[in-house]
């Protein structure tokens, strides 16, 4: 960010969305639009279709007439309503994006999305800085992963995490009710966050999850298996949450990676490098079969792979975590129109009780393309997760379903 | 049923709960308690553990005194509260279960569960007429996959349908924001009916699922490819709803029975001969490589499997199956307290506008170990499903999340 350049700065804006969507995307991008329309400085609110691929492409739609009441609307849909990209610009890219930018006079730019969209973000306006072009450029967090620097919580993380604690929640009763090994692959490449929200299903003792696996501890497969074995040898069935990001001590890829590549010879990836790990069954069935391997092929073992559901299943989201993420994009809005500012909006946390936060303007280079992983004291052993993660996660996910017992036996 | 009997018969009542667990199934249970108790004839309700395999062991939970509230927080609980079984009672099995009822003075008997269950029930009954013992044997139905015959519908399936709705819905907004193929295998052994709510997604042209694969005709990999690779050459996206029980022509066994008989040698199976097909990826990848072994290596192709989260999703349910739940379990108890009555209780639908249905007495032995399909006037050639499955449906699960589109080209 840098003081100077032009206070009332006139042009257009272009909002894109980037990256892996969530139920709360539309709410940042319609916070975009509501805070910029009506200002004087800006005259055409693009959205670029499919984020900065659209830009190249001149695939745009003008935003600043849509009703309020449609916005509010597309606000409360899943997914990314102007469409995604996993696109990383390069120089040359990012070279074509300026002619675009210029020809259509955008001085506002506002991209929603992850990590490394942040360093898209970066990058863009890196480019913009040294050809003296003056763009206000707004990087605005949207992961389920929650793995933003720099950040207490990232929209969109909420929404599934409360999507994966009813999942447990329903599928602890069901495993009781047919009681069996049960394994559940999570979402999260390197950060267990989202893994870790299962532990909200507890809520009596001997609820499960019983153990919890995040990237953030090297995966080892005999202590796995021990560690179930004895959870079923205790209470006759076991339910798991594993992340789908885990990896073996010392291994440069997740494991879910690695039996990628051993069952195809390869493996695939978008343009960040970043492995496909969900849409796959294949991390799930390694461990029933390994587990069935250990305990006896009469073992009831079971596996889901929780998969696309948990970041864009409509009508489950976090009331929190759809007003945060509404409020991201006013903010990054109103920094622009304050002047020649750029950053990317962060969310900090002020109080736990009552549940307060700050939202922030920080350096986009602070937050650009690096990972933020689960913070050690949450970790317990290598196979848990620490209570006070509930504290931590209980306000930004809200009340869940009552669930209530007949007490049946150590059950 | 018959005519003769003690009208006031007294004595004491059972009630278990079998097969897989819906998010409506305790709503059952409290149904036929809430009725039960405080009525003269009946003293001790008892709450059988794990269906059947509960009685024989004498592991029996007393229910009539748990207060109302406690019993109104269990029904709006997912999955069995009394734990379910998969157990099928043969002969000396029912012999003992018949020891056992008479030790206890067990004269009321309530199995609430789908057609195997119903067959379970109709064994134990036709025991107790043989010996002239004195039972009213009553079939409560529930099963997410609504094939019991003479029913309109049976409750636990709109709940699960409103979870398939729901997740379409947001997935066909994910695969639209990241375009790709997409395949989502849904339960359903043997009807179509739980795939087919997947139908409900489609608000506007062009929304998915595109392709709809049922059990009630026979797959064709040849024929299945071909739409697929049409459907994406289209709209340069597909959503797909497949069935985890379609099967190739004239084969005996579902293609995700081939397929894991095919990688271990053998196939898990319960005591009703049913087949494993769910807590496995292998169906969603098999069709993953299938199609990127035709449309080429580039391809995004992704697959979920729903599996477990479809019954069990805490938070997920439709209000009129909860009160239809409730009301089956209610109508049982009614029946049983009228005369030395037996059967099941179905739903038939008297209208569709306003919505109107009636709760029926029926003979077990109609609805034991039958299987109902989904009517083929609700299958378009073999890949889709019928405009007219919506209306059927509609009233069943109500209301469904917004979803608004910025609407921006063909997509």
């Amino acid at each position: 960010m840098n003081e100077t350049g032009n206070p009332l700065l006139k042009g257009n804006a272009v909002i894109g969305q980037s990256g892996g969507p969530t139920v709360v995307i539309n709410q940042s991008l319609v916070g975009v639009v509501e805070t910029l329309r009506g200002h004087g400085s800006v005259e055409k609110i693009l959205g670029c279709h499919h984020g900065v691929r659209g830009i190249v492409n001149d695939q745009f739609i003008e935003l600043q007439d849509v009703p309020q009441q449609r916005l509010d609307r597309v606000a409360q849909t899943p997914s990314a309503a102007l469409g995604s990209s996993r696109d990383k610009p390069d120089e040359e890219y990012c070279q074509r994006i300026f002619e675009h930018f210029a020809k259509h006079n955008i001085r506002y730019f506002f991209y929603i999305g992850g990590n490394d969209s942040s360093d898209t973000c970066r990058i863009v306006n890196d480019l913009a800085d040294t050809k003296g072009y003056e763009l206000r450029c707004f990087h605005v967090p949207k992961t389920i992963d929650n793995d933003l620097m720099h950040n207490d919580h990232t929209p969109g993380y909420a929404s599934a995490a409360k999507f994966v604690a009813q999942a447990f929640m329903g599928d602890d009763l069901d495993n009781r009710a047919l009681p069996g090994i049960k394994i559940n692959v999570i979402m999260g490449r390197h950060a267990g966050f989202l893994t870790a929200a299962s532990v909200m299903a507890r809520h009596n003792v001997n609820d499960g999850p019983h153990l919890i696996y995040v990237p953030e501890v090297a995966f080892r497969l005999d202590d796995f298996l021990k560690d179930v074995e004895d959870v079923y040898k205790r209470l006759g069935r076991c339910l798991i949450a594993v992340s789908e990001g885990i990896h073996r001590e010392g291994a440069d890829k997740p494991l879910g990676a690695e039996l990628a590549e051993a069952s195809s010879g390869k493996i695939d990836t978008d343009d960040h490098n970043n492995v496909q790990l969900s849409g796959t069954g294949a991390l799930s069935d390694y461990f029933c079969q390994a587990i069935r391997d250990h305990m006896g092929a009469k073992t009831r073992v079971r596996a889901d792979t929780f998969g696309y559901l948990q970041r864009s299943f409509a009508g489950c989201y976090s009331a929190v975590d759809a007003q945060e993420a509404r409020m991201v994009g006013r903010k990054a809005a109103e920094a622009a129109l304050m002047g020649n500012l750029d950053g990317s909006i962060a969310i900090q946390r002020v109080s736990d009780n009552p549940y307060r936060i700050e939202y922030q303007l920080i350096d986009l280079k602070s937050v650009a393309g690096k990972t933020r992983t689960l913070d050690r004291k949450f970790i317990i052993g290598g196979n848990d997760i620490a209570p006070t993660f509930k504290q931590y996660l209980q306000p930004l996910i809200g009340a869940l379903p009552v669930v209530e017992s007949l007490r049946i036996g150590a059950e």
